[in-house]
């Protein structure tokens, strides 16, 4: 899936120069770590990552680009185009974006030992105790004002982007603000006075199971969407479910000094090899690194002609109810950008 | 919306005494407080609660029947039927029932200032520390094995129920196992080991994205799905928007002792004395309810009237586009009881 996007991405802007770090399985083979120095290294020296499907063992990887790089802003586009196989009855209504915190919340992982929790200073005034006496562990879930606020930022200026180009400049905040005031309910502040430096712009904001409804009964209602990090991470993946699954959905996560772009979907390693994975989230997700460096026009050139295929309905990949393999489909997105059809 | 479920669950089985206890903001008016003391008394001398659709002023109610009243399950049942306005292309595979933890997870809150966090002793051997040093707030995520197992054993128990009926006795899990292994692993591997007692039942798991995606994407897959409390407030609204929305979306919270129903929705206010409130949550809750009192026969004849209402498809709710008030509605069930059409 990496190396026919590549090929793509090389029709399009010859002049970058891609730089291949071994990394998960194969890593482990070749140097006894899924992460090994030379890839920390070629990560750090490019301008960005273009990351595949991650799964168990190249976690190590994922976790350095987003909190070592702070990729602190995940950003999924959600749109469908005719040709993709959708569950919904009108799944034309759906175009909008997620922006999801990338660092806090839930992820990463800080967990223990439920009879700790009687050291928390805030424990004794909650409505009920930790059950300290139990067999039992907690999670715990963590938002910073800083990392509240940039997200809060970041959503406005996408929106901003997208009311130039005739959207409605809407901002959706989606959070449980009813139950957990200090961390959602401090988010949903944050967002309501971010946008409302914006005149220009408009905020809605529902709970986030509310929200969650709304991906399937309104989609048309929605613009640019933000969510916390779990929340993000759920929500993102039934908006894939209803444009018509996870091998059509495109991510970009920025920092203010990196970024890097990898499909929504995990490795699936039971489809490695067949020769049928849909590459469209691979390739969207190039898409969205030549908008990052800077190649705008070649981005819309490749977002047609990945466009235009689904369109002609004539190779469509296995998933979305064709009988293309990847090679079959990647070429004719080839031979579009190529000869122009 | 009550009263017309009352009067119908009256016809059906005239021998349930109802007390009506004042809650909320009548109750506010009247006692001061929006949850009297004459209120607990008539929910700790009753059977069971049929309780309204909840806005924040009876929220100590519910905690009250939730977390005083150890009703440790909540059960939702999925089902589409024809008449109901799904968005879904292909809605007549959705039927199932989800089976979510209603004690613990990230409800009641317990929140507090990030500093505090040093205080854990398994802080110290966290994948990144606590950002003690900024400006934030946490909130801990509790599960118990107690908890766990009990919701556990009831997944099994509605399996083996719905098995009876004719559904493939499968209980899948829904979890974010991978990054959270001892709060949502552990979860896990109790609803494993529970399923695996039962030979006739058969256990699948997804990571709680993408088990979100699948409720969009292949509902025709699940039969009872085991989730976790914030997980499964969520999904279960996903759900709802497939079949048509929260109005047609019933619920049943268990305990060893005690038992509330209630429909999905909240309150409404909006929508309060325009007559236009779709009752078959409600009157679907009561289904439930009527169940729990072991009244089967009766619970089944007001599914069938509701499904038959809908079926014939001339007095349907405003919100499944039809231009019935709820008195009209209602009337079409309860000819259907009285007469049988």
């Amino acid at each position: 899936m990496m190396r026919p996007t590549v090929e793509v991405l090389r029709i399009l802007v010859p002049e970058i120069r891609f730089v291949e770090a071994p990394c998960g399985r194969e890593a482990e083979a070749e140097y006894g770590t899924p992460f090994p120095d030379v890839t920390r290294a070629a990560i750090d020296a490019a301008d960005c990552t273009l990351f595949g499907a991650s799964g168990g063992p190249s976690r190590p990887i994922l976790w350095y680009l987003r909190w070592n790089k702070e990729t602190y802003i995940n950003v999924r586009p959600v749109r469908w185009i005719p040709g993709y196989r959708s569950p919904m009855r009108d799944p034309e209504r759906i175009d909008y974006v997620i922006a999801r915190d990338n660092l806090e919340g839930m992820y990463p992982p800080r967990e223990g030992d439920v009879a700790e929790l009687a050291a928390l200073a805030s424990s004794s005034s909650w409505w009920m105790a930790p059950p300290v006496g139990k067999v039992g562990a907690y999670s715990v879930k963590v938002t910073t004002d800083e990392q509240m606020q940039r997200v809060a930022a970041y959503a406005c200026k996408l929106a901003q982007q997208r009311q130039a180009a005739g959207y409605p400049g809407r901002v959706t905040l989606g959070a449980k603000y009813s139950i957990q005031p200090r961390t959602d309910g401090r988010f949903r502040s944050i967002v309501k006075a971010a946008v409302s430096q914006h005149p220009e712009l408009s905020y809605q904001e529902f709970l986030v199971d509310d929200m969650a409804r709304r991906l399937v009964a309104s989609p048309e209602t929605l613009d640019v969407l933000v969510l916390g990090n779990e929340h993000g991470d759920i929500l993102a993946d039934v908006s894939s479910g209803t444009i018509g699954g996870l091998g059509l959905s495109p991510s970009a996560c920025y920092g203010d000094n990196y970024a890097y772009f990898e499909p929504v979907h995990g490795s699936a390693p039971d489809l490695a090899g067949k020769g049928i994975i849909n590459p469209t989230a691979m390739l969207l997700s190039g898409a969205l690194m030549l908008d990052y460096l800077g190649y705008n026009e070649q981005a819309r050139t490749l977002e047609a002609a990945i466009q235009q295929t689904y369109q002609a309905g004539t190779l469509l990949p296995v998933d979305q109810g064709g009988q293309a393999g990847t090679s079959e489909f990647v070429q004719a997105i080839k031979t579009r950008l190529l000869y122009g059809k």
